[in-house]
């Protein structure tokens, strides 16, 4: 893809040996990086979602671990080893729905004890080197799921997304919007729906952001109007990301995809799940196995408000996700192909040569 | 029902010859009323929201044009026919959906032509009582609906709300939230959910706020969480207001309702529609033909924020209302009693009657 003003914003940056995170929180009314110095960093940064999205939480807590093993000033290899666990089980408590986070950390860690580094200098530069490649496979990886997903697209269509699956939310180009981005090179003129995506307003403040900065065409609606658009006929299909992605097919999501899935399914437009293969977790057998992370309720009737939208002390339930069931999923758009179902048979095979 | 504190509260108060209007944007924060005292200000009232509700908006309608027929200084009784006419038709144009308001307003000027007063004095007085009689049969018919409603529901249930047809929406006690009111009193433990209701919060302002004072269980959800709780076993049954009903029963709503219908029939929960006989509109063959009012954008990213929470000038699409399939409708609740499928041949028989 075309280097553009967009994808010189990478979520998180590796430079002069600084790690820096945009902080997401800020958007769309400030591009400011964050500079990460410690393991309370790289937790707080996850944790506040100043970085968010599946994708982006596993490089960030790639580089995070190593910024934190770099600051171990011992010299022997099994204390390096004991120090650097602690800090990857410590960062891993950060968030719980997204399969990424243990996923890179527990890759850094086996990587490191197998590569039998003989120093905890020669462990720093083994750790830092394999978050380059978490990194690097990661845009690798959109790059292919743009080119996959693109094939189950045509020029013209009105296309559906929730949350942020976008280069912001992933090392670059992003999942679900990999394809539009692709698709917008070769003039495919797509137009597309941002869900706002309450309560944290990741499709209003960040897919609609850098859609609108990509150049395309994208209109934003509340989340309780997709009914509306499909049934007016202007979408054509429905992209979005996952978290995690259950051996079956079920697939774990920003709040309120679920609604969508089965609303397209009523109303018989495709829903396409992005999913890189380092988010299906195939230890995980069903969806309902899933952890569904569970937020502060003033998150929907505080956080953004100039006043509280509620009377004090109102109770709420705020799950930061939900499950689309995967009978509702037309296909599952990975770095190594379309997957169909039966995905319980279907992801088996895709993710047997998977890095573990 | 007992009189408390919540039904001491009234969205439209006509006493001392003062109109108060209950001013709803400024809830839950304050409880002011602003008063009204000509066309233009009734107007403004319905137009900016500070008076919502289909049977509350027919209401403050009526007695909205009472008021300003009583500015006519004249003695000709044509020519105060002539201008009560053309206030109605003014106040007619500050929302398209919702029925009540042309039906009030038809029901005000028709009535009094053929009430054949002989004097504009005696054709305020005659006005004045229209209007009463409008605000005592909305109360009448809330409390109706409340008993018939009732009888579909059990104690302990879990219901799903979405938008506001509480006491602030109609003359009292509500439409769809009347029956939880009086299944309090009968100690029923209903556990509420309130949709937020985006973009203008209806649900998180007014539905948990009223909810809430009357002591009701309500907990407050984000719209796209409606499937999760629905998934989760926690809704036994869906209560929502109505706009207009068209004569085939589809019914338009606060945007977001048909999505919940959807979710609803999916997860084989009963979905009621609470629908007093003014608000069926017969004369409107489906919810194709209903006008679907649309809003700024600015309520969507701007409205409630400290700050734009999208990028500047960013498109958006903002209906007010969405149509909800007479196929996802159990059964429709009115004050004459319940109407269950087929829908275009029992809504014609129950509104037989109504007063044109």
């Amino acid at each position: 893809m075309k280097s553009n003003g967009l994808f010189d914003i990478t979520p998180v940056r590796y430079t002069d040996g600084q790690l820096m995170i945009l902080d997401q929180t800020m958007l769309p009314g400030e591009e400011k990086y964050i500079k990460i110095e410690t393991k309370e960093d790289i937790w707080e940064a996850i944790y506040k979602l100043r970085v968010r999205g599946a994708p982006a939480i596993g490089v960030a807590a790639a580089y995070g671990l190593y910024i934190e093993a770099r600051r171990y000033e011992g010299t022997s290899i099994e204390r390096f080893y004991d120090y650097v666990c602690e800090a990857a089980s410590y960062i891993n408590t950060a968030r719980p729905t997204a399969v990424n986070l243990s996923w890179a950390l527990r890759r850094m860690t086996s990587g490191l004890e197998a590569a039998r580094t003989d120093s905890p200098e020669k462990g720093k530069a083994w750790l830092l080197n394999e978050a380059e490649k978490i990194r690097r496979e990661d845009e690798q990886a959109c790059r292919a799921m743009g080119e996959y997903g693109l094939t189950l697209l045509k020029p013209g269509m009105g296309i559906l997304t929730h949350c942020n699956a976008g280069t912001i939310a992933t090392a670059r180009y992003g999942t679900c919007l990999a394809p539009i981005y692709l698709g917008q090179e070769k003039g495919y003129d797509f137009r597309v729906f941002a869900d706002e995506t309450r309560p944290l307003l990741q499709g209003a403040r960040l897919t609609s952001w850098e859609l609108d900065k990509a150049g395309i065409d994208v209109t934003l609606i509340c989340d309780n109007m997709a009914a509306s658009v499909m049934k007016k006929g202007w979408i054509d299909a429905v992209v979005v990301g996952c978290d995690r992605m259950a051996a079956n097919g079920d697939g774990a999501n920003k709040i309120g995809t679920s609604a969508v899935a089965i609303l397209a399914h009523e109303f018989g437009i495709p829903f396409y799940m992005y999913v890189p293969t380092s988010t299906i977790d195939m230890e995980t057998p069903t969806g309902d196995d899933i952890e569904i992370e569970l937020r502060e309720g003033e998150e929907i009737y505080k956080m953004w408000y100039e006043k509280p939208m509620a009377p004090e002390g109102i109770k709420t339930y705020n799950p930061s996700f939900d499950v689309t069931d995967h009978k509702y999923i037309t296909a599952v758009i990975t770095e190594k192909g379309i997957v169909r179902p039966p995905y319980d048979i279907n992801l088996k095979k895709i993710t047997e040569n998977k890095v573990k």
